[in-house]
């Protein structure tokens, strides 16, 4: 039967990516953590490689570390994620945060298209992301209007009504690839393509997509694109985000903040802003070398594992959740906010409830489950295939089915908790 | 005699701040390390705690370790940097790079002078400054002036010719308190006060100041700052940055990159930016916790010694190491590049020889000194007074010597020497 455990432990036996699951810190294994699409596991790499940089790099090497390095960290880190996205190594770089990078791109396509101005997005994108466009606009002169095209159910949003969307007066499209709320996964190649057609820029935030899903933005041609390294790809709390600029563009636009590790020649300290060729403008400030030094290692496990096969296990486990869901869940009042068709899905799943948080409570306080919780009724169920078993996703939905049927998630007030 | 190593001892044994050596990591004990102003020490209390963060935060609390303090830790951090400043807990944030915080300033401080256009800086500033501030204007449309103020000696600069360069059409006064190149110290208060005279804002970067001299922002009546952590507060390569804003100017600034953790209600994912009160508004992705965490304990030791008595020893420190470049690095042909007076000078001396670079050279490679190197002649001896003794200065001074009169650098080429 479907929703035995023993189901579970077989799927898990037959898993040939689940020796993975050992090379990652499971410091409380009864802690089912289902939470990985915000904040990935810590490698056993990870810790290793921080303690060598420690012991033996800041502390010894000292200074000297830089030229060790250090310096070409941002670029040697990027190639490594370029693997993952179907770009080139000399196409992305790490820096900064998300925001900023988004930030930073935002604002040099409009001014790559000085003509127009309209910028298009979608209400399934991370606020953060709007925030930035909508501080871009402000910022160059309240020149641009941002169009946020409406999904009706707030969780898809097809393709041609995006399409519709973009016109000869769009500098730039912005989308996040993989929905945060839904986990829906939108059509790159197709959107690339229409904004291209129209003379657009297209930028795509990959956040909840790399490491999850193989992309391919050389091959759909796409313009910019930034993204996180603490979700699927292991890189720790709030570590640097990458960003990624095609080759074609890379000559002609020009990060806005002009920091020392973007010039030139940077230790000749001339007094002019001379931007550096490829991707070494894109940085602002001095890199951060310890968070930095633990994305490194965990992308390597990431590649051994193959964004492929990851991909494949992916699916067959959000499958599995999503035909737990309808046996178990279903009937006790829980939707599937995610797409049924795991062509247009993510690798986390969204359920919701009228009590949703109420009971994303009661898994973490009395159930020892983590999943997470985004306003105003939705529980992500995050799958990391690279350590994420079947029987966690098992115990996960068995769980919730228990804190709904035996209602203890009544304890907890309606209002008032804290959703950070 | 002066030179003597033993007097180097006896002042160690007389020093009441040498135990704190003890609290940092000193792997090679052969290596004399005067780079403190570009890179500071690795703590014991830092390493100790980046492994708790490791094992029991991000290892075990995962997720939930935002609420077990990292969400609060840039304000946490911030609050313990102000006491080092002179400025109010609540006027300080932990975000970003250096670089990216100084454009953020610069960018709402002319905005908030409208009508001004001119801005206000000199060639002493570190260039990464510079560069931030022509790309501010240029992204501001071009309406505003760089007047960058000529120091004659490219050493020190008068604070009358700073005030003449002042007037009212000034919208911003940004200078770097301590010099990069030659450690002179600016007079924070009367630049200050002539700024304000004109009704310009003042943007002072700390940087090279903080940790290493008391600072009195609330009394100089500053309006902004930014400063970096992993120089004399040992805070880690490349570690995250400081930003400042006078109490009076929080609500009136406004970030320009309008990011998920400037806003506020961060989780209540509104569909417009409404930026946070406080310093919280200046943060803009997620805050990099395993960076921000090696910082704390860091900050913990050079409260505990205190600033006055840190800058006492540094005095004395810097008074040495001038009185033994006197008696034997004079008389072979090396400048005093930083202010004979104490008043006027930072934490590190800076010495000049038309074979510096060879020189720094041969220190690093032959007689295990790390200086550090600017261009064009400029070798600087850093002195952090928590963890450098007087032996230290003894050693570096006399083994610049050393490969001075042994002609030790000559077999080093003249072109083509890295000085990263």
């Amino acid at each position: 039967m479907h929703s035995d455990l023993d189901y579970a432990l077989e799927l898990d036996r037959q898993d040939g990516l689940a020796h993975f699951r050992n090379e990652f810190v499971i410091a409380d294994p009864e802690v089912i953590y289902l939470d990985g699409n915000s904040l990935g596991r810590l490698s056993r790499r990870s810790a290793e490689r921080l303690r060598e940089v420690l012991d033996e790099e800041w502390g010894r090497q000292l200074i000297r570390g830089w030229n060790e390095g250090w310096f070409t960290l941002p670029q040697r880190v990027g190639a490594k994620i370029a693997q993952l996205m179907g770009a080139q190594a000399d196409e992305v770089i790490v820096a900064d945060s998300t925001s900023v990078n988004f930030f930073k791109l935002v604002v040099a396509a409009l001014r790559a298209r000085p003509a127009r101005t309209k910028i298009i997005t979608d209400n399934l994108n991370f606020p953060s992301d709007v925030y930035i466009l909508q501080g871009a606009i402000e910022l160059l002169g309240n020149r641009h209007r941002l169009h946020i095209v409406h999904s009706e159910d707030g969780l898809t949003i097809s393709t041609d009504q995006l399409k519709k969307a973009i016109d000869d007066d769009t500098a730039l499209v912005a989308l996040t690839h993989t929905a945060f709320k839904s986990g829906y996964v939108y059509d790159m190649a197709a959107i690339t393509k229409a904004a291209h057609q129209a003379g657009a820029l297209m930028l795509w935030d990959l956040s909840h997509s790399i490491g999850a899903l193989p992309l391919a933005l050389n091959d759909c041609a796409v313009d910019l694109a930034v993204g996180c390294t603490y979700k699927y790809l292991n890189g720790g709390p709030g570590a640097p985000a990458f960003l990624f600029v095609r080759k074609d563009w890379q000559d002609e636009l020009l990060n806005p903040i002009w920091g020392w590790f973007g010039q030139q020649g940077q230790f000749d300290f001339g007094w002019q802003y001379q931007p550096a060729s490829g991707m070494k403008r894109w940085q602002a400030g001095t890199p951060n070398i310890l968070s930095l030094s633990a994305v490194e290692p965990a992308l390597d496990l990431l590649l051994e594992a193959g964004i492929d096969r990851l991909r494949a296990k992916s699916i067959a486990q959000t499958e599995y959740l999503i035909g737990l869901w309808e046996e178990l869940l279903k009937p006790v009042g829980v939707t599937l906010n995610s797409p049924r068709d795991y062509r247009q899905r993510g690798s986390h799943v969204s359920l919701g409830h009228v009590e949703a948080l109420r009971i994303d409570r009661a898994l973490i306080e009395d159930l020892n489950v983590i999943p997470d919780f985004r306003y105003p009724d939705n529980i992500r169920l995050g799958i990391a295939p690279i350590y994420t078993s079947f029987v966690d996703i098992h115990a996960g939905v068995t769980r919730m089915r228990r804190a709904i049927v035996e209602r203890l998630y009544e304890k907890y007030p309606i209002e008032g908790l804290d959703v950070t």
